[in-house]
């Protein structure tokens, strides 16, 4: 399917051409870095009526209201999702059933919801709990665009330019639901994927859940020594990059393994076997298994980096 | 110790004030990025008289003629090494042996000889079998400054400034030989630590060493699946970093694992304990657990990011 905001003519003053957002009224909850960029996305492209937000703390709506990513803050959850085009879920993934129990008896039936969480099987089963015979109107959705910082703050109508936004649709979704929440992330810039929920959990299991896990563990097993200054005083730019992911938020990633618990594990026993076979290999003194080896990886990451397209 | 180079004078054609070189002939065995940055740094500092290379390819040292990084390029070892100030061996750690036991015979008493690899108990092996009674004219060190790319071309005058270099001397080695050594690095910007080189050995393995095994680890076993190019199409920023340093130099690699073999070894397998343990608390679902591993590693990320100078 081709995007959707190609062309889309700028918003202007002239009411001759005035252009008519594809998303009249827009339901926020989580108005950090990944809520808050999206309704900037949507708002840089003329494609949302009114974006309203809801938050925990007080602090971070303020903020978002004054950023311009919220025109309102909601108080009223059941009134504000009664007549929302598009709702999105993106608090922490471990509010999103209880936001899903909250908003279900009262969703308008034109109304179509999103999330954006970094696991999917477990979204799933809490959709598939929750939201009953409106289960349809329920799209998963990840957007892959991570950064260092959180927060209102933080947010960029930019975020998701050239990024990809994985949907991992129902059975019991429409194609017109499924066209709805791919538009929206087409308007942010976004590159859609579609992927089963498991598969997309057992792929993300691999390629993001397990290197932080191993980044995490490497700094965890270097700071419990004794002398761990000592190590820590001649660790370099190899270091440095290999653990970037290791200052990653503690609670997020508890709940991204805890969530994604079954795929995680198989990709850590994988990773294990290699382990004990490069092991084996090393106490051996194979130097020409272990150069096939690093020269197998270096050729797939070059090969991986140059698909890519330009940071 | 102080460095000896700041406030150097600039070399200038004044003859009223001409600075004399620290080092009149530097001799360097290996004039790829390590080699050549450390003859242009020097030159750079105008501690240098004349630079003479070495290396197994016409082509390279061609190169390193016409970028200024030679003076000239050496026929007869024994000849450029018996009234040399200070030699440099800047090959592949593999050909360390080989050209010890070339200039061993030849060295002038006043001759210092310092290296540049990665690891130091195999060096100082082949040290003790090559030099004779000459050992004290040898110290080792190891300059922590990698880069993505190699080869003369890559060679900068400011590779070592602010960088570490790690001293291994000998007992053997007098005070002054050492100073020499550490004089030649100080001219070069770097800062310099001495460790012995067990201890050297046992740290680099834990910090570089093992990452780099991890690495590769990772990017090998998602590249040897059917459906690798699935998971390859995932990757984010997060593998982006984690695996950046499973695109280096696989013999390089290769080497420097059987050099450190055993340290490597030890380490591999602490981290592989420390897997074991996060399986078991990935298995039993220890929420509490899991988010104290990563705060705790996440704390220790950041202290270490902060404790480092700005790049």
């Amino acid at each position: 399917m081709s995007s959707h905001c190609v062309d889309t003519p700028a918003v202007n003053d002239t009411p001759v051409h005035q252009h008519t957002p594809r998303f009249g009224k827009v339901v926020v909850f989580g108005v950090g870095l990944i809520g808050g960029s999206f309704a900037l996305a949507l708002k840089a492209a003329g494609e949302v009526g009114e974006v309203v937000g809801f938050g925990r703390r007080l602090g971070s709506l303020t903020q978002a209201l004054e950023l311009g990513i919220l025109d309102r803050a909601g108080f009223n959850v059941g009134q504000e999702v009664s007549n929302a085009d598009l709702v999105l879920i993106a608090t922490p993934v471990g509010k999103t059933a209880e936001i899903m129990a909250r908003i279900a008896p009262c969703l308008g039936a034109q109304t179509v919801v999103t999330d954006a969480g970094s696991t999917k099987g477990d979204v799933v089963a809490a959709a598939r709990a929750h939201f009953g015979d409106r289960l349809g109107q329920f799209v998963p959705a990840h957007p892959i665009a991570g950064a260092e910082n959180s927060g209102a703050l933080a947010a960029r109508a930019d975020l998701y330019r050239q990024k990809q936004v994985v949907l991992t649709p129902l059975p019991e979704n429409t194609l017109a639901n499924i066209a709805r929440v791919r538009a929206a992330w087409e308007c942010c810039g976004a590159l859609i994927k579609e992927l089963a929920p498991a598969e997309h959990d057992r792929i993300f299991a691999a390629v993001s859940h397990l290197p932080h896990l191993l980044s995490f563990a490497l700094v965890h097993e270097l700071a419990r020594r004794e002398d761990q200054a000592l190590f820590f005083s001649f660790a370099a730019s190899g270091f440095r990059d290999f653990t970037r992911i290791a200052a990653s938020h503690p609670v997020m990633w508890r709940d991204i393994c805890l969530a994604n618990q079954a795929a995680l594990i198989d990709e850590l026993d994988r990773y294990r076997e290699q382990l004990d076979e490069l092991r084996a290999v090393l106490q051996r003194g194979d130097g020409a298994r272990l150069e096939a080896t690093f020269e197998a990886a270096r050729a797939a990451r070059r090969a991986w980096a140059e698909s890519r397209a330009p940071e």
